[in-house]
C-alpha cells in the first residue's frame, strides 16, 4: 500500500496515518474519537508484556525498560507523548487493531527516542536502538487478545475510579439527609395521590437503599470484567504463546493495577463474545433507573416555590430568575436524568454490538467499550455532582411538610376506632366538600372532641407496624 | 420425515403439526402465538391469489371459489374454521413459512370440505374435490413474498383500524377539553418550577398538537407499508411468475382491502429488508413519547386531593379509597404509560430484527410484524380508552387554578413598569419571605396602590404576545 | 359507581367487571392480557396470607382453609376455576390493583362456594359462609405490597422452571457436541476472514462457556428477586401490620415455594422501585446476546449445501425444498434469534418502566413483570428447543472441514522456520494467485520437500500454546 | 452567589464559569461536552435576533452589527473566538440555559471588544461599548425558545450537510456497482441457504433501493425539524414578544441558512415536547438498519479468501496479514456496523428523553440534540467512507460466482419440464450424495442429453418473471 506522508515530529507511524485516511469523521468531532482510557489501558498492557518478555528472555532488557518507560509516560499523560499522538476514530476496525497498532507505533518510537536520546533515530530501522512496533512492543500478542484485555482493564478502572466512588458518595448523602430528617413526618404519595404518611427519613432511606443496591450491582459486575483475554492470540488457541503465559501476564497486570485480574479460563469466549460487557452494563443500566427515579422525585418534591409540592428546597446553584426569589431550577436533577437517558441508550448500543459477534471474533469492540466507559464515567461523575451540589444541600421545608400532613384526608382512618367507620367517612366527606381540615370538619360535626381527635389522629403511630405486644 | 398423527377434525395438516412439535412454547402462553391479524391477512392474500389464478386460467373456477369462500370464513372469524386451527408460535421459521403453510393447509382442507360437502374428503388426495395446499392455494407464491405481503396488509389495517381512530379520538378530546377551558388562566411550569402563566386551553392545545402530529406521522408511514412484496417469489426475481403479475395481484388486494396497495418497485429490497416496518414503527414510537408525556402531566396536574398540584380532577372510574373521598387514582394515565413502555421496547425489537437480514431474506419477519401489530393495536386502543375514560371527563378545578396563579410570585414582572425593577424585586422577596401574596406584600410596602396593582398585574395580558400597534 | 351486570356463573366480582369496561383492548388480543403466571403467584400469596392470618388468630380457621383450597385450585389450574375468571388486561392500574382484586374476588367467591357447598351462596353477604374479598382474602395486604410480592414469586419461578433448565440443557448440548468433535481441526475465522485453525471442540467449547456464564448470570439474579415487598402495605411503612409480620409471611412463602424468599429489608425501595427486575433482566439480555451470536454462527457454518460454508449439517426438522436435497433451513436458529430480538426489546420496556416510578410507588408493575416473564419463558423454551432440535443433531461435515483447512493459506506460517519468511510468503502468494493449495505451490516452487512440508505444516500443533519445556 | 474568578483573556463570563463548577465531568472527556454544532447554531440564532432587533428599533445598529460580526466569527471558527470559549458539558440544565448564556456571554464580550477595539473593555459595564449578554444578545428570547431553535437548526444542518450527502454517495456507489455487474448471475441465498439465482446487479440494486429509501426517509424528516420554537419565550405564550415576531425571525433564519425554516404553529408543543427529534431520528434508525444489513452482507460475501463465500473482493485498505495474501479485513463494514449500533442506542436515548418532558418544558434538550447530531454526522460520514473506501472498490470474483452457480443444486428445477419431477429429483439427490455437479449426475444417469441439459439449465432465464406472451 506504499508509504504515506507522516506529519513531522510524530511518534505514530504509517498504520496510524493510514487509519486516519480510511476513517475520517470530520464533523462528528471528539465524540467519534477512541476514548483515551482505552489508549492508556492498551499502553498498560504493553508495559506488562514488555516486563513479561524481558523476564522470559525474549526481549532485551534495555528495550523492555524503554518500552515500559514510554508506556508510563503515556499512562501518566506526560507532555513527552501528547494526546495528539492517539488521534484515531473509534469507528475503525472492529477489533481495535488500529488503536493497538497506534499504541505499538507510539511506544516503539518513543522507546527508540528514549534509548537513542534523539528524535532523529525514530523510525530508523538501522539504528541499534530501534524498537520495533510489532516484533518488540506487540511481542506475543495479537490485537484480538490485546485489545479486549485493554477493554477490560479500562472498564474495571472506570467502575472503580469513577462509578463506585460517585455512587457511594450519593448513597451516603441520601442516607445522611434521611437521618437529618429522620423524624419529620410527611404525606406519602402513591399513584401521585395522597396516601398514608411516612417520614422523610424513610423516603430518603428508600433512595439510599436503591444506591446501596446499585453499588452492590456494580461490584458484582467486576469479576466478569476481571477475566483477561490475553494469551488467546489470534483465535483463542494461544498459538505462538507458551503454556502458562496467560496466567503469568494476568498476574503482572494485576500487580500493575492493584486489581485481581486473572486469565480468562476460555479464550475463545473472551475473543468472540463480549457478554461480560453486556452483563456489566446491565448494572449501570439498573443504576440509571434508580438515579432517574430519585432525580425525578426530588425535582417534583422541590417544585414551587408557590405552585408546586414545595416539600424540599434544593440548593440554588445558579441564578434562577433575578426578580423572582425562590425559583430554583433543579439543574442537577436534570443533568443526571440526561445522563440516565444516555446510559439507557448505551445499553442498546452494547446489546446490539454484543449480539453480533461472528465466528472467532466479535468486531464491535471499540464501540462497545467506548459506550461502556461513557456510562461508567458519566454515572459516577453525575452521581458525585448530584450528591455534592444537590442532595447535601437539600432543606426540608418542615412547615410545608407538616401542613400537608395536617390537611390530609388520609388521616381519617385513625378515627375509625373512635367514632366508627360511618362517622369517620362523614367527617372526611365534609372536609373534602368544604375544603377544610379533618379536624375542623370533625369538630363542626361534633362527633369527636378536640382532645380525642388529637389523641387519635397521631401520625407518629402511622409510620410503622404495630409493636408486638410483649408477652 | 414421515407422517404425523393429526388431531381428528382438524383442517390443518402435517406441516402445521410438525411446527407444533418443533416449536413448543408451553409456558410462554398466548404471547408467543402468531398474532391472529397475520393469519387473517395471509388468508386475504390467498383469496386474492385464487381470484388472480382463476382469472389467469391457472386454477379451476370452482376450486378458486371454494378457496375464496374458505378465506372469507377465516377472515370473518366463522365458527366453521375455529381459531384453534391456527395454533402456531410466532417463534418459528423466520420467514413465516409455517404460518403460510398453516393457512394453505387450512384453506385447502376447508375448500375441499366445502366442495365435497363432507369432512371426510379432507385430506383425501384421490377426491375429485381435493384442493392442494401448495399447488392450488399457494399457487404462484413463495412464503418469501406471500408472508411479507400479509405483514404489510396486517400492519396497514392495524394502523387504519386501531391506531389512527384512537389517536384521532384522543386528539379531539384534548382539543375539546382545551376549548372548554380556553379562557382559564393557570400558572405555567418550566423545570417543574413556577413560571409565567398560560391558559388551560393553551396547555391542552399543546397536547392536542402533539396528537395531531402523531396522526400525521402515522399517516405518513402508510405509503411505505403499501408496497407489497408479492411477485418476488423466492429471492425477489419473480421466478415462476409472469411479467405484470405483481401489479395485477396488488390491484386485487387493493380492491379487496380498499387501501391503495401497490407492487413494491424493488422486490429484492422487499424480501431482504423490512426497513419499512422500522420506519413506520418510528412513528408509533414518537406517538408513545407524546402519550407518555401527556399522561404524566395529567397524572401530576391531577395529583392530590390535598397534597398535590390539584389543578385537575380526573374522572373516578374505580373506587379509590372507600373512606377517603377525592382519592382518584389516575389509572388511565398509568395504563397508557405502560403501553408506551411496551411500544418503546418494540422499537428495539424491530430494530434488532430489522438490522439482521442476510442476503436475499430477512428472517425476523414474524417477530417484527407481531411487535408492530402489538404497538399499533395498543396505542390505538389505549388512546381511545384514555380519551373516553379520562380526558373527556376531566374537570378543571378553577378555584385551585386561580388561587395558584394569584399566589404566584412570577406575576411580579408586571410591576416593573409601574414601580421599577428594584422595588418589584423587593415586593417579591418580601412575599416569598413572609409566605404571603404579592399583593399583600406590595400593599404593606406601600409601593403601589391597590388599584394600580390590580390594573398592572393582569394575567390576561401575560398569555400571549403584545398585539401589534395598528398603524 | 353503582352495580354492574356480572355474567352468570362467574366468581369474579364488580371490580373485575369494572376493569374490563375501563380497559378494553379488543384487537390487541391475548398479548394484552395479564399473564397467567402472575395470577397464580398472586393466588399463592393469598394462600400464605390466609395461613398466616389463621395462625395469628385473625381469620376463622374454616374460612382460611377454604381460601387456601381455592387458591390451590387456581394454582393447579383446576377446571373448577377456569382461566376465563382472570380476564383482565395487563394495561390496567399500574400497581396491579385490579388483578389483586380479581384474585381476591375469585378466591372469596370460590371459598364461599366451597364452604357453603352451593354456588348460590356466592356473593350473598348474608350467608354465614360468606368470605369477603377484602376483609378476608386481602387481609393485612395492600395491592402495593401484595402485587410486587406476586411479581417476584412469578419471576423467580419462571427463571427456575423455564430459563435455567433451558439454558443448562443447551449448555450441555453444546459441550457434548464439542466433545464429540474435540479433535476435528477446522479453520478459524476472524473478521469473517480465514484465520489460524482451532478445533471444533474449542469452537463449541466457547459457545458452551457462553451458556455456562449465562446460567451463572441468571442464578446471580435470583437473590435480588427473592426479597419480598409483603409487609410494606400501602407506602412501605407497614401500617396495619405487626412487627415481624414481613419475615413470618416470607417464611411461609418460602416454605410453599421451596425457594428461599425473604422479607425485603427496605419496603420503601421494594414498592417504589423495581430495580431488581431491571437488574435481573440484564442477565436475560446478556443471555440473549450469547444466544443470538451462537445461532448466527451455526446458521452460517451450516450454510449451503453447495454455496455456503458447509461445515455443519443441521438436522432437517421440516421439509426444505422437496426437489432440492440438502437444503435445510436453520429454522431453530431463526426461532431463537427472534426470541433474542424480543428479549432485547423487553430490556428497553423494563428500563423505561423501571426509571419512571414516582414517590412511594412505581406504577409500571404489570408491564415490567409481564415483559420479564415473557423473556424468561421464551429464553428457556427456545434454548431447550434449540438444544434438542438443532444442536444435538448437528453433524460436522468432516470432509468439508478438513478440505477447508487443507486449502487454507494461513498454514503458510508454519513454513517460516523451514524455508524462511520470504520464501514462505512467495509460496502463499503463488498459491493465492494460482488458486492452488499451499502444498502444490510449495512443491512447484521446490522450496521444500513434500516430506518436510507435511512435517512442518501440522495443524495439530497450531491449536494451542507451545508446551512448556520440561526442566 | 457572588463573583467567581474567570480565567484571564476569556470572553465567557460568570454563568459559564459557574456551570463549569457545577457540572464537572473530568474523566468523561470530550464525549460529555456540548457539541460544537449546537454552539454554532445558537450563535446563528443570536445573529438573526440581532438583525431583527436592530430592524425593529430595539437595538442600536452598531451594537447589533458587532453582535452579528462576533456571531459570524463563532460560526466561522475564527481564531479570534477559540473553541475553548465554549467549554460546557452537555449534562447541564436540561433546557440548555447555560449554553445559551455561554453564547450570550461570549458574543457580548466579543462584540464589546470589537466595538471598543480593546480587550480591556470586556466586562466593563461602564464602557459606552458595553454589550450586555442578556439585554442585548439574548434580547427577546428565553433559553426555552432560543435553545430548541438552535437544536433544530443544528439538526437540519447535520442532516443536509452530513447525512444526506453520505447516504446519496453510498446509494450511487451501490447502484453503480450493481450496474457494473448487472449481468453477472449468482446464487441467491435465503435462510443463508442456497436458493434460486439472481444477478449481482439485482442484489446490489436491492441495496441501492434501501439507500434510496433511506434518503427519502431523511428528507421526509426535514419538515418537522424546520418548525422553530422562537417566539414562544418562556412557556410558549410569547410573553414579551410582539405578534408576528415568530414568523419574522424564522424568515431571517431561513434566509441566513438557506433552509425553509418556519415558525412552529404551536409553541407550547415546541417547548414542552421534542417529538420531532424522536420522529426524525426514527429515519436515522431505519437507515442504520439498512446499513447494518448491507455491511454484514458484504462482509460475508467477501469472506475468504479460501474458506469463505468469496464472491466479492473488498478493497485492501490496510495490511491484513503480511504473509498471507488475500486476507483483507472488511474494516469499513465493521466501522459502519459500529456506527449503526451507536445510532440504535441513540434512538433509545432520544426516546427516553423525549417521553419525559414535564408541563411546559422538556428538560432533556441537550442530550437529545447531541445524540441526534451524533447519529446524523456518523451515518453520513460512515456512509461516505463506506462508499468511497469499500463499495466503489469492490471486485466481483466472477469465476467464483459462476462456479457456485454451476455447482448449485437449485438449478435442477429447470429440468422438470424436460424429464419430469421424479427424475429431476433423482438427479439432484445423486449429485448431492456424490458431491458432484448436477450436469455430471444427469449425464451419468442418462436421463437427459448434454445438449438438452445445457439448453434447459439456463440461469439467464431464472432471474426474472416470464415475459408476457405477445398477443
Amino acid at each position: 500500500m506504499g508509504p504515506l506522508p507522516i506529519p513531522a515530529r510524530t511518534y505514530y507511524g504509517v498504520q496510524t496515518a493510514r487509519s486516519l485516511l480510511n476513517f475520517p469523521f470530520p464533523s462528528s468531532g471528539p465524540a467519534a474519537r477512541m476514548p483515551r482510557q482505552i489508549v492508556d489501558a492498551q499502553a498498560l498492557v504493553k508495559k506488562c508484556a514488555a516486563r513479561y518478555n524481558v523476564g522470559a528472555g525474549k526481549l532485551a532488557g534495555e528495550k523492555g525498560e524503554a518500552i515500559m518507560r514510554a508506556a508510563d509516560e503515556v499512562i501518566g499523560g506526560s507532555d513527552a507523548v501528547p494526546d495528539s499522538q492517539f488521534p484515531l476514530a473509534m469507528y475503525q476496525t472492529g477489533s481495535g487493531t488500529q488503536t493497538n497498532m497506534n499504541v505499538n507505533e507510539v511506544l516503539s518510537s518513543r522507546a527508540t527516542h528514549l534509548l537513542s536520546g534523539s528524535a532523529s533515530a525514530v523510525g530508523d530501522r538501522s539504528s541499534p536502538h530501534y524498537v520495533h512496533p510489532n516484533d518488540d512492543v506487540n511481542m506475543g500478542q495479537s490485537s484480538n487478545d490485546s485489545f479486549p484485555t485493554a477493554m477490560h482493564i479500562a472498564c474495571v478502572r472506570a467502575l472503580k475510579e469513577a462509578t463506585l466512588p460517585g455512587l457511594r458518595k450519593l448513597q451516603e448523602a441520601l442516607k445522611a439527609k434521611g437521618e437529618e430528617y429522620a423524624s419529620v413526618i410527611k404525606i406519602g404519595r402513591t399513584h401521585c395521590q395522597d396516601a398514608t404518611p411516612l417520614t422523610v427519613g424513610q423516603e430518603f432511606g428508600g433512595y439510599a437503599q436503591q444506591l446501596e443496591y446499585s453499588v452492590g450491582r456494580v461490584e458484582a459486575a467486576l469479576p466478569c470484567l476481571s477475566r483477561l483475554a490475553l494469551g488467546g492470540t489470534a483465535v483463542g488457541t494461544g498459538l505462538n504463546t507458551t503454556e502458562g503465559y496467560d496466567a503469568e501476564i494476568a498476574a503482572l497486570i494485576a500487580a500493575e493495577t492493584g486489581h485481581p485480574f486473572v486469565a480468562a479460563e476460555n479464550k475463545f469466549e473472551a475473543l468472540a463474545a463480549h457478554d461480560s460487557l453486556v452483563e456489566a452494563h446491565g448494572a449501570l443500566n439498573a443504576a440509571a433507573c434508580s438515579l432517574n427515579k430519585i432525580a425525578t422525585d426530588l425535582q417534583l418534591l422541590g417544585s414551587g416555590p408557590r405552585s408546586g409540592l414545595g416539600e424540599l428546597s434544593l440548593p440554588a446553584n445558579e441564578p434562577g430568575s433575578s426578580i423572582m426569589p425562590g425559583k430554583v431550577n433543579p439543574t442537577q436533577c436534570e443533568s443526571i436524568a440526561m445522563v440516565c437517558a444516555r446510559v439507557m441508550g448505551n445499553q442498546t448500543t452494547i446489546t446490539v454490538g454484543g449480539c453480533q459477534g461472528k465466528f472467532e471474533l466479535n468486531t464491535f469492540k471499540p464501540v462497545m467499550c467506548a459506550a461502556f466507559l461513557e456510562s461508567a464515567s458519566l454515572i459516577g461523575e453525575a452521581a458525585a455532582n448530584f450528591a455534592g451540589k444537590c442532595v447535601e444541600g437539600i432543606v426540608v421545608n418542615e412547615g410545608r411538610v407538616a401542613s400537608l400532613v395536617a390537611e390530609s384526608l388520609m388521616l381519617v382512618t385513625a378515627l375509625n376506632p373512635v367514632c366508627g367507620y360511618d362517622k369517620a367517612a362523614q367527617i372526611a366527606k365534609k372536609a373534602h366538600k368544604d375544603g377544610t381540615s379533618l379536624k375542623r370538619s370533625c369538630l363542626e360535626l361534633g362527633f369527636v372532641s378536640e382532645k380525642d381527635f388529637d389523641e387519635a389522629v397521631d401520625v407518629t403511630k402511622m409510620v410503622g407496624p404495630k409493636k408486638k405486644a410483649k408477652k
